[in-house]
């Protein structure tokens, strides 16, 4: 059953919940139907069936079935709620009968009888779908009680204060959750009698204080429900199996399943569970814990609990728990089948297990257990020493850890020995640890940090007006917004730490100042956040760099033998190339040549270069920028000895070269107006022509790429002579080289055909001087959809190609980045128009089928192309796994990104043998 | 054999050609080879057989078979030509006998003798390939001549001058083109010799002087030949065959073949024909005529003829010929024969025919015949005619007429009753007819035409930077460049008259004036242009709109009964539609709603809209522009009455409704500047805020087309009230109206379904309040790639898909086309770097095929959607065939260019009908 986002109206949804057992039972049940298992027992379930069981469900069969102590219990399945739903809510014929037999199979196990005054049994009523929605779906506890089987459980626990307090909570919560009543209601009430009793706490309650109110409780039922509470343990369980299968469709967990986009029809399964009791004494207890240090990954159990409290009071944070190391003195036998059990489930599960417990009266119950998350410190340490210890394989291992994990144990730190003033904790919202002085705006920001100060931009939020302060800042704060913020999209989208919604920041825009933790920070006061865990921090912490821990190593090394594809990097300069290197990459697949024309001393030759008024004049000025740039190739080509280099040649417009039109404008209109001599700004008044000739409305679309080269080929005659030349003296030196030469923005076969021949003759003219050789190979940037679509035939003339998939998102969209981002990209994002930003994730319908065009025909023409990525997705964990798909031959990316990608390479890999099989 | 673009040094092949006849009959024959026909006889040949016998050679042998008098003669087949090139230039093995034994053939019909001293038979030897390469290869006449012959012919004709300037005529052709000696060499001595014997013309020189003149040529030979001049006739035609193949490589045979996409490995045929002349005397003669007048298609024999002449007499011009109505009383007999066969040859080709023949001592012997070009307006009416004279079918007379033709006649034209007065005769680079004051430059021809003049912008040459002044001018005149020069290209692409390379007109842009036959136009001095003619007129003459006549009018009607393609217009106001109507559009295909947003009474409410602060204030504005929206919308579905009208939602970024950056930017500094009291400029420098705020490093690729709406609704729900409020009141007057709403620039599904939404529900409100309901349609632009590659999951939401293909091409090819066209793309086309501009003719391999998914994705996800295309190429005929071909549904174009696209969607039906049968 698809339901899709509609959303059934809550009261209606209700009363067909509550008329639902009733119809359930009637005499219309076929026979066919009532032979169909509906509900299953704990013990005859497995972790393998979460389809049918639910998540919970397959966990505690699992546990069961592994001989652990779990309260028994029984799991409706997924496919009743389903048929629930297509039987506009009844219960599919023959359910309820599984049920009570069931119910009499776990008062068989614990010799309580549901009902039964003496001796009551009480049952949870849990919500368990395939994939966890934690607090989506409903949960009613201690169903089962009465005023007749309270005063059993009352005489048998010899608490009644305990059992009046559960008999209230249960009416409370089944009131709420299956009639449908206002929980303010109950609240209020359970205020009004503190109030009045003058209990600080629920628990300072007596127990005639406890009576009254659960009378008043009573009264609030039969005021707004259509009768009395029920009394009848077995109603109770019939309605609450109703709601947990309506909670399915309520409005919170349709918007968390389209927002995690769970799939609307696999329904819910329900476990009914005899509840356990850690608050019955001293010798009861409950807690969680981690079978390893979940932070740093050591060996060791780590959680904390409460004696004689329940579940709910751990998490209420009214008392303060223990440390589970705790429990071995004041619970010694307990302890020490807990550890047992840890162990065993660690060994069972293959995995950290983060688990509850309740110990009732001495007796240890396990009431859950699941992988445990972790830092990315404690994954890669986990992993590693998990198969030290040959719990796991090398490839579980690599799949434990994630790309990102890697990532972030790549970005700057703050040293875990330092003492650092938290002043505030907001949302890690992109990792990495910033300093800077505090700066409101996005001007001021731009400002200072044009002046050399490292600033962070603080802001209340940020909108698509701050993007350039944040580009100039170390890092961003805000005081509200969530993960998807405009601030933490952005931040993350620049690799910039970022704490968003900090919300005990707070921020004054006029004064210019924010508090937290009782300081206030001005602008231009230094602090620091660490956008890894949400801390704000108060003035200059020692921080460590970005380094890879051996453990890291060893996970990267599995990674490397289990990856296809390779993994490169982006990179302008030796220093580039020699980081990169060290972080393991296995090339360079875009080392871009227009930046070095931007550096102090070269500058004004570039420009000479552009205004040349003839071609002798601008080969004047290129043969002045030759030296240069020979020497740039020659250290990368030095730096990388023997890995290809991907050397582009030139892209940009030429007018990025040139000072700004508006700027120039300006000069001269107010030169002009004083009526100052022209001999003051002629020389302003010939550039601004300059620029207004070069001047595209789209520059992106405009002069650039292989356009400039051929109609100025003797940019790329000279940026061909520095490569080769370059390459051939390190050739004498005896270094191995790898030029590959690759031409930009080709839209057409006979672009490349050209712009080839120039290349080459180029090469020979320098191979005939030198009087050597080197193998250099000649390829194409597929950034054009119309490369893509006629690959086969750009394929001719090109021996490699490389995704230039910055500029193929934006042609294929028909989006400039720069543009869109701010003004409208991130909103689609938020509001779900596009599910991710292109520009970080690769399109797979759009831009991935462009690419796989371009694959199949470019090899369909010459096999043996070499294909690889250096967009910036090239270090995108899901594009990496579509370049996988896609049979590139490496993916390129910065190289910080390096060691995630190869880990993610290695995932990709993993995951398409795994589905091939 | 595939010769490539490859260039044979000319000696060498020269060389071999000599070389070759030898060779062919040396002993190595091969008896297989003997075998094989490399001759035919012209009666052997028809019509059919042009691959084998070139088109000349199955012209001749085609009427031979008639029955016609053809100077008898034999071809000898390309496949020859393609052995000869396969021995390295020798003759297939059999070839020189089957021509040995040929001539014999002629010999016999002639009764003259090959080499008889008494009776000698002359033969010329001429190329003929598949597809005419007029000029390109080389022909030989009078061969046969030799001093022995020269005699017997002189005693013959009694005419030895005749006699003697043949065999003159005979040495020089020969040793040009088969011994490759410098043809300067020849006519220098020729004139030397004129000059000694005070000769005005050729046919001033004596016998003794040109017997003189022949020693002298012999010498010459002698000198540069490595023999002396061959005197055996058989030797003679061996070296002039072998020439004559060679001639196929040679370079500008090459490079017109690649000019022309015509395939290199075609080979050339050799005609050897009898030689017949119209210089022996008064009762010869020798002339060209049409079965037709090919300027006005007039069913009248029209040509031109002169007695006692050769036909090269004819072409330069020495004397004056005379009409060929003349030659019924001058040469009777002859002459009723002539028309006669011409009769039967335009029956027997049904089709109009250009004649060549001779007339030797009063014989009519008919030399060629085809096709003969025709004037626009006589190929409407020759068509017409033909069916009526029941000569034609109809589906012939529509293939007869070009769109290119009757989108002539579908432009202004000087009123060919005018008496003009012609300056100078240029190119006809672009059609059409303007008058205007000439402008030697392109920022004054802005200026003055924005001042309301007309003008002509006047140049040497254009350049990019004059593209503004083209846009201001009525037409563009240049004294250098040819049709593909940068003018004629640019004209025609904005539809503009331009006369290019008027060589005579001489401009002198320091005195900023032009002479042209003897008058002198100053700055600001009118005259006209004729872009049809290529005539440079003084002063303003009487010029006729333009008309669809009663013939045009006929084949179209013709051609709407062929045709499968709709024709739909572009049109943004009501009297457009009214104008495409009664061109024959069927719908209106795109009819653009931001230029009403553009006029004057509006631009300021739409500006207050733009920079509205809020929802609110934006609706308020909005509110004051739906009624001008709605009277739009009303006019042009009225005027459209029944017929569907596509209006798309607003597609322009924001900024194109407010002044340029650049303005506001340099009033605010000059105000500053000059310190000027804020209140006079306050006002500017908020709207430069504004325009700074909405500014765009690429405009096209960023909030606009379906963004703008998705971002500001209100402007959709305006838009959507508007045309159904105007449909809605159209009902109630019971005027059909079919109006269907286009979302432009949909990249995503999500965004079509969500504007979608909008839309619907707007036109549901519209409808509760007006109590009518009206049948609109919502589809989308497919403009970008990724619309295109998503077009399955795009057209759930859409019921209709117009390709924009100015917008797709960009994306495509990554290229602005404001931008690139001056700056690289004309020069592209003009380097070949592209077949052709692809913003004039649609890129099969990279747009088309785009195109084609979007089709097929589209309608396999709704098959009833109705696909078109609203870019500027729906009016060119080869982008309409590759519509026709993706079996597109409409083609939508401007309005004037709806007839040539009726005619172009006809033909291009037929030949997909004819290439699928």
């Amino acid at each position: 059953m698809a339901v899709g986002t509609k959303r059934p109206k809550k009261s209606a949804s209700r009363k067909a919940a509550a008329r639902a057992p009733a119809r359930a039972v009637s005499a219309n049940g076929r026979a066919r139907r009532a032979t169909h298992k509906w509900v299953y027992l704990f013990e005859e379930g497995n972790a393998g069936m979460r389809d049918l069981l639910g998540g919970k469900g397959a966990g505690v069969a699992e546990m069961t079935r592994a001989g652990l102590p779990v309260p028994p219990g029984f799991t409706i399945t997924t496919e009743a709620c389903n048929a629930f739903y297509k039987r506009t809510e009844r219960f599919p014929d023959g359910m309820w009968e599984q049920v009570r037999t069931s119910l009499r199979d776990i008062e068989r196990k614990t010799g309580k009888g549901f009902g039964d005054a003496r001796n009551p049994l009480l049952v949870s009523v849990r919500s368990g779908a395939k994939f966890s929605m934690p607090g989506m779906m409903d949960t009613v506890l201690n169903l089962g009680l009465n005023p007749k089987t309270l005063e059993g459980l009352a005489a048998l626990t010899g608490d009644r204060r305990f059992t009046l307090d559960a008999y209230r909570r249960f009416i409370q919560l089944f009131s709420k959750i299956v009639l449908g009543i206002d929980g303010a209601l109950f609240e209020e009430a359970l205020d009004r009698t503190k109030k009045a009793k003058g209990a600080k706490s629920d628990a300072d309650l007596k127990p005639s204080a406890l009576a009254e109110l659960i009378a008043e409780f009573r009264g609030i039922v039969k005021q707004h429900a259509s009768g009395e509470f029920p009394e009848d343990p077995m109603e109770q369980l019939r309605a609450a199996i109703g709601a947990v299968f309506a909670s399915w469709n309520n409005k919170r967990a349709i918007d968390y399943r389209n927002y995690n986009r769970i799939p609307h029809d696999l329904g819910t399964a329900v476990n009914v569970q005899a509840m356990v009791f850690g608050n019955m004494g001293d010798d009861s207890a409950t807690g969680v814990a981690f079978t390893r240090d979940p932070s740093t990954g050591e060996k060791r159990l780590y959680g904390e609990y409460l004696t004689n409290a329940q579940g709910e009071d751990v998490v209420a944070g009214i008392r303060t728990p223990k440390p589970i190391a705790d429990m071995a003195k004041e619970l010694p036998a307990a302890y020490r089948q807990f550890e047992q059990i840890a162990r065993r489930l660690e060994r069972h599960y293959r995995d950290v297990q983060d688990m509850e417990f309740t110990i009732e009266r001495a007796r240890l119950w396990m009431l859950q257990t699941r992988s445990g998350k972790r830092t990315a410190e404690a994954a890669v340490k986990i992993a590693a020493d998990m198969v030290r210890e040959r719990l796991i394989t090398k490839q579980e291992a690599v799949l434990r850890v994630e790309p990102a994990q890697v990532d972030q144990l790549l970005h700057r730190r703050i040293d875990p020995k330092a003492d650092v003033k938290v002043l505030a904790t907001g949302l890690a919202a992109s990792p990495g640890a910033a300093y800077g002085v505090a700066v409101f705006d996005a001007d001021r920001a731009e400002e200072r940090a044009h002046g050399g100060e490292p600033v962070i931009l603080v802001r209340i939020e940020t909108n698509p007006d701050d993007v350039h302060g944040m580009i100039a800042a170390q890092g961003v704060l805000t005081s509200r917004g969530g993960r998807t913020s405009h601030a933490a999209v952005v931040a993350r989208g620049m690799g910039k730490p970022c704490v968003a919604g900090a919300e005990s920041v707070h921020v004054d825009l006029v004064k210019r100042q924010f508090t937290a933790g009782g300081v206030t920070i001005k602008e231009g006061e230094p602090f620091t956040i660490d956008g890894s865990t949400g801390r704000v921090i108060a003035g200059q912490v020692p921080m460590l760099e970005a380094e890879i821990s051996a453990e890291v190593e060893q996970v990267l090394r599995w990674a490397d033998q289990m990856r296809r594809l390779e993994v490169w990097a982006n990179g302008d300069y030796p220093h580039d190339a020699t980081r990169a290197r060290g972080f393991g990459a296995q090339g360079i697949g875009l080392c871009r040549t227009e930046h070095m024309f931007m550096e102090q001393e070269r500058l004004p030759i570039v420009q000479r270069m552009i205004l040349a008024s003839d071609e002798t004049a601008r080969r004047r000025e290129l043969k002045r920028l030759l030296p240069f740039q020979r020497d740039d190739f020659y250290g990368i080509l030095k730096a990388m000895r023997g890995l290809p280099v991907i050397i582009r040649l030139i892209d940009p417009p030429l007018h990025e070269f040139l000072p700004s039109l508006e700027e120039l404008l300006v000069e001269v209109t107010r030169a002009q107006a004083l009526n100052k001599p022209e001999s003051e700004w002629r020389e302003q008044a010939t550039l601004l022509a300059a620029v207004r000739d070069l001047h595209e409305q789209n520059p992106m679309l405009g002069l650039r790429g292989c356009r400039l080269g051929l109609l100025f080929p003797e940019i790329i005659e000279m940026q061909t002579r520095a490569i080769i030349e370059a390459a051939c003296r390190l050739k004498k030196e005896r270094v191995p080289v790898h030029p590959e030469i690759m031409v930009p923005l080709v839209g057409t076969k006979e672009e490349l055909r050209r712009t080839r021949e120039r290349i080459d003759s180029t090469a020979q003219t320098v191979f005939d001087e030198t009087r050597t050789t080197v193998r250099y190979k000649v390829g194409t940037m597929i950034e054009l959809p119309r490369a893509a679509l006629t690959a086969g035939q750009i394929a001719e003339s090109a021996e490699f190609f490389s995704f230039g998939t910055n500029d193929l998102t934006q042609t294929t969209f028909g989006v400039s980045r720069d543009d869109a981002e701010g003004k409208f990209l991130l909103r689609y994002v938020e509001d779900k128009v596009l599910p991710r930003n292109p520009f970080e994730t690769l399109d797979r319908d759009g831009v991935g089928r462009l690419m796989r065009i371009a694959v199949e025909e470019g090899r369909r023409t010459r096999p043996d192309l070499s294909v690889g990525i250096c967009g910036e997705h090239g270090g995108d964990p899901e594009s990496i796994a579509l370049c996988e798909e896609l049979n590139l031959d490496y993916v390129s990316c910065s190289p910080y990104r390096v060691p995630a990608a190869r880990l993610a390479a290695a995932h990709a890999r993993l995951a398409r043998v795994e589905r091939d099989r």
